[in-house]
């Protein structure tokens, strides 16, 4: 249903299907304009976050039909999450909603050097961190309904019920016929390495997609990455031989690993404003441009890039670039600019 | 489909159905804050308005499963009034999105006595009045798949090719079984009254529901209805006995006849910070009551009363109240405040 | 000169002629928004305030051929106020401006009771408190140049050379053959009533149009014109019997006297958004419509009252109505909506 | 210490002393701007509220030298509220600071009729709720270093390591020879009525002044105070006999019951702009005046009702009047506009 | 006259002189704060923006009588338009103002790259393009009365009557012994570049001053400026002998040729924020000082030069640098920085 | 006291004591947004900006507990000013009220190149230049109550009193055993290189720190020091023996000289958005590591770069950095940013 209280109207309903269907977190964020610190602000900017919503923008932006699963508080606050990303076009009608929960948040102060961006982080004890599995809508993930499934490390963190619900979530997509990405995204405000590294393994035995920010390979399977990413690659892809493995390098570019072919790319410069959500913008190319392409790695990792690109010029978090956008710069490599006319 | 975008993705479609099928034109609306005059101010609110999708806003946060129907050029503007209805939980995916074409605007000074409110429109040859029959989607016009389809006159003042498209749509609804409603809604910067009271002919036919404020009355059909409300409706019910009137009487109230029985209604005390958009509130609550109680035209003017006052206490011309606020306001006549537990 | 450095250019330049001139000082304003006090605001709203350009103004907007004489600080706060005053129609050509000074300014608190508005006042030592008689524009003061000068008791109490100056406009006003207006405008945090009343005399000696708020008929000339304003009048005209006497009270309405006639008028309705400025635009009104009617005192206090009340329902200082919103409220006691055709 | 970051400096240390001690929770409030929904904000205003830093800014602007005592998270947002509250004059240098919390928040959106103003807590397990009587700072609670100390109900609802913590601070400050003043002020969302009066006994028996709205009257102790306040005040004050009760009863006024004497007082008519808060903004002018007066109750009612009448007409939650104001208010009954000078 | 509603007052009336008259379209401009996608605000800056009332402001500010004529809609569009260029110094008095018709905009997303900054024009059917020859207020073309008349290709391509209208202005001004300044800038959004080159025909043999972007020498003339600028505008001044052509190009400089004479100057390094307008304010820089030195190419290109450097640090499309900045630049190549006095 | 309305309450006083005093003039600061111009604004953003209070903000979020002399007017102007250095850590309980003065302000235009920013002092006659010796707050420099007392050049200029005041501050402190730390800080718009030579004196002499920007040693010393600081430096400390000299030399980094023995320090790198108060801020973090390290020059300096390279990136003139970025950045040269975790 479209709207937290639903039980009154629409007789008629038909299953709908959809391209991807993701489940994660979405905080409300908090910041300061211009660069000013929390402390001197007396209003804050109010956008959303969360990783998995914020690819699902960017793959409904790229024309994908696309539905984010998560759990919100019955409150204006919910309304605030879902509102916002049925606005850039994510399907929002099968969130569960909840009266006795909180909204995650976070506080994010930008700034540039040699003062660093600041996050305060306020989203223990969040209305997901609470989810079952049996608050899955299971009508989505019969076969035929959807094509792909993404998840993160960030969503497993959460709570082990909201871990088992995302591996059920993983394992119906499966049994469904669809491909499952998932992206290991580490927090180390949320668990250890340890407790990553051994609670990412059933998803990554499911996962035909592995995104990993290289930072990440070192942390969690002690892999010199940085330094040497083919190798790390041919590791992991060693151990689950699988799986697509995708890393995101910064601002080196990005790595894959597909059936024993290494694949390389790099950046395209970009004018930051802000920085959080490139990764999840990543994906959102990559994904988008994989499912078009049936299976396409190369280009996919052009489509990440040039996506993550354009996302770095977007205040907020999350990907409001237009398709014809990445169009352009995938084959241009150069901005679509149209002033002049 | 989701976006303008939309041939590439997307195989697997089913078709959907709807409680409430809309059509009409959105505009962007230009307001300087705080009383400012336009000439004073150095930046514009941006809201969005346009009588069907008020309308159908309302109808979403009552929790009806409503879609507009409209044409859109595909720019950024076009993307403010689809996403910013989707927010609000109006399904947008049957838009026609078009590339040569430009979107009605609206400029809005909000003033106090003795200055009053002054309106700019700036909506000629927008991209809904060269909408045509063909680009209806005839699927939502199937048998049970709306309920009920509601437009109102502006929609059939905006261009001929706009009401063909309007009349036709009423027919194949009327047709699948779905009742119609129709707001006269006369606004004299469009049409002539004559022309309006010849091209609405054949929509009053089609009609089940037909509401009217009280100076249109006067206007269009020269009956005297300010201070003879139950006569005038009495006439009117006389020349289109097989529709229910309901006639809209700003801070007086409003009255309604049916089957030959006359219904009042007075108004709840509203705090007025935007009267824009009340009327199409009113519709709001009348059709969620009306179709939830299957008929009941006296709890469906109370519920267009106390939505609509509601809607008088939010800025911008959409009725964002919530469903518990509505029943708290009709059953209790109070407001549901909440500050102090 | 349009502006300040002006010495370059414009090798052809033939005299211009005005309806009124003005001569006064004009200040910026800083005000809070939102009714927040001072110490609660990281930010002030720039507004420009003066009595006599208050006024100039309202006669510019009303659609008369309008100057403004005065002294500015060749800066861009000098810029700010000269600007503003130009986009509103106010001649600024014949200021003058000079490299060391300061400009006046302002804060003002806006408040509701028991809360009274607040007024900083940072006005010492202004540019134009050292405005000299010789740096008048003397070309302007010729026959047929002008038909009514205006100034008021505030520009007297700057400073003894800024009050030669405007006694010395009035002079050539006089033998120019124009109106002399005088505003009596008592600022007790200028001047004490006792140097008020004394170096007033010589303009009340030259007036023709002489405005008095009833409140300090009782300060400057004991007379109790709250209770009993058709006998102050008489008493001043008594005194000085050349001159029309108009005095406003505040929300009873105003009086005049002229050549031995009484004249009473109302107010107007509003819903008050800026006080400060009703006094300037109900001599804006008064002034321009005298003129316009060769001197009908009865409708020049209607278009006063009408004036001062649009500016009440306007932010800021400046009467910025239009002149088709007075002519409508003269004519209908009404505010000119103009909301849904 | 005067910031969180303390144990570097300040070799030189002597005790100081306070009028008044205050202990209770302050949280971050957020505020959409021009009552906006919440839904429709992308910015938030934000403020500090807190019953008891409430009444202690009160009691600063109103001359009294006045700490705040609580636990705040050693982040930005709990600088901000420390920052505040100095700004406005309360010392904030024996706040314990603590590195794993996080700060209570709420969202206010504020309405006219017949939409309520809505306020979503967050406030669970904020830093305040996890105080230990051992971080109470001894030295404050010596003979001569505080005359009254100050807390409210909500206090100790919070938790019961934080109901303890009060309970001693108010045994310490008694034993010190300060009188103890305590406002009831029962909150439904943090506890019920049985637990609320059964956990304030110990601090009722403590208490020389109680502060209680008349709504907590019936709720707590079962008395029609709506009706017959004297009759419930009188109840009171038969099981309390030592203290001197104090009832606010909203628009109709207050009454107190001293030492067998009943006192009245009415209210100061108010253009309200900001609810919140009047009740402790009572409290501040109530206990400033009781202190100065040394126990004049009806001049401290008197004080109490313009103190909160100012407050009404003030943003925020904050009663930012100045002593001038109040001075003036409780003398003249009406407001002290400071414009036209 | 001053304003739209003139016909009214002002009796004694003399004619003015211009240094420069324009002629052109300005359009409002609707800009989204830092650097936000117009999908993400809620909020839009209003400016103002034309070729040829930007050059006029550029002059204005340099010290130039400058007056600007067009067509406006008789509202507070209209007035916004024509307040804002009195603002900064431009004579509007000649304005033509309609009743019936609509005023031209423009919505600009700021970004940097890979984003590139994006315009949605909505200039159709504005009031000036059914502007008439006969609309020209004669009196301002008779010899004496102006020293050079300026517009751009722009009017020429909005309607035939707008071209016409222009065309008449060059003769008139021609007749009375004036410059003639002419900006091609062509815009491919309003007409080919076959009819460009066509339709400015006339216009190239009337101007004694030719300003053409590089990019334009190729899209109009096919000729290659970029590479070989010296021989473009050889060739160009082959074709129109008498013309002193004027070659913008970009962030690599300018050149100009006069008299066989070839003329090349750089560019000043510029922070931008602005880059819209820069063209138009290189104009005002290089007219300004050709005007005053009486035809010295080489100064008035380096003129140009510093101010569309100083137009780009400015946001908006106005040149709104000082007299004295431009001055400092072109003498001291360094910004005129005052701050540590 | 903590306010200005001080004499009513507190009746328990006892001597505070602190590591350093500052005495200088705080200026409100008013800023447009955004690097528009002062003529484009129509609001401005409040600041605070003073020498010596930039610097006691700096110390006291480094932990020192510092206090700030000045003297201000009775108004919500100088509150503002009292406020804001309150909210960040300055103790302003010995600041000296005054009912009839104004309050320096200034007027920022921030800029990039080619414009530079501008600025337009308003800061004559304020409250601190008339404050005299005896309003010193004698209790302050008693033995053991302070550490060190700073000022700087700007209090010196702004009047005779006022330098006397600060003169015989500098005595007490010396005499109670604290360090003088003197920033000789050239203000060419409040004195001649001539006077601010003579009138420097005796703080030299009194000095035992002296901060001294390299532009002011040419000016005021005649000295070369941009070319040859080294030598300046041993100048100046042969002519003044008993003080350590720190010269700052803006981009290229610092110099001291202590004892004979030199001393060099470059900068941190910084995204610049305030460039005023670098140099209060490196005094801040110069001075609170000399005290805390008892005098070790060499990293003091680093604590000097790394401060106010933390300040430059921080909007305003305030250093509000933290005590832990500074304490990275001496140490990891790099941010602490705290984004992903």
């Amino acid at each position: 249903m479209h709207s937290q209280s639903s039980e009154k109207a629409s007789p008629i309903q038909t299953a709908e299907s959809f391209d991807v269907v993701t489940l994660g977190e979405t905080m409300l964020r908090f910041t300061p304009p211009s660069r000013n610190r929390l402390e001197q602000a007396d209003h804050l900017q109010v956008h959303i976050g969360g990783s998995e919503s914020n690819t699902a923008v960017g793959l409904a932006r790229l024309g994908l039909k696309t539905t984010w699963l998560s759990r919100l508080p019955s409150t204006a606050l919910g309304r605030m999450v879902s509102g916002e990303l049925a606005r850039y076009g994510v399907d929002v009608s099968h969130v569960v909603w909840t009266d006795n929960a909180r909204l995650g948040l976070y506080f994010l102060e930008e700034a540039g050097p040699p003062r660093g961006s600041q996050v305060i982080y306020d989203r223990s004890d969040s209305a997901i961190s609470r989810m079952t599995p049996d608050e899955l809508p299971r009508s989505l993930f019969e076969a035929n309904k959807l094509r792909l499934f993404h998840t993160t490390g960030i969503t497993l963190a959460l709570s082990e019920s909201t871990r088992e619900t995302a591996l059920l979530a993983a394992k119906l997509a499966k049994a469904a016929g669809a491909l499952i990405s998932f992206d290991i995204n580490y927090r180390s405000k949320l668990w250890s390495p340890a407790a990553a590294a051994q609670h990412c393994q059933s998803m990554l035995q499911l996962a035909d997609l592995i995104f990993i920010p290289d930072r990440d390979i070192q942390t969690l399977f002690q892999l010199p990455a940085v330094d040497e990413p083919e190798r790390a690659l041919e590791t992991l892809a060693g151990r689950w031989p699988h799986a697509t493995w995708v890393m995101t390098r910064g601002r080196t570019g990005s790595s894959a690993i597909a059936h024993g072919t290494f694949y390389v790319e790099g950046i395209f410069a970009s004018d930051e404003v802000g920085r959080l959500g490139g990764g999840d913008a990543f994906s959102a190319g990559f994904l988008a441009r994989y499912l078009e392409s049936h299976g396409d790695v190369a280009s996919s990792l052009r489509w990440g890039a040039a996506t993550s690109a354009l996302k770095y010029s977007i205040p907020g978090d999350l990907p409001l670039m237009t398709r014809a956008e990445v169009e352009a710069l995938v084959k241009n490599n150069s901005p679509s600019t149209n002033i002049s006319r």
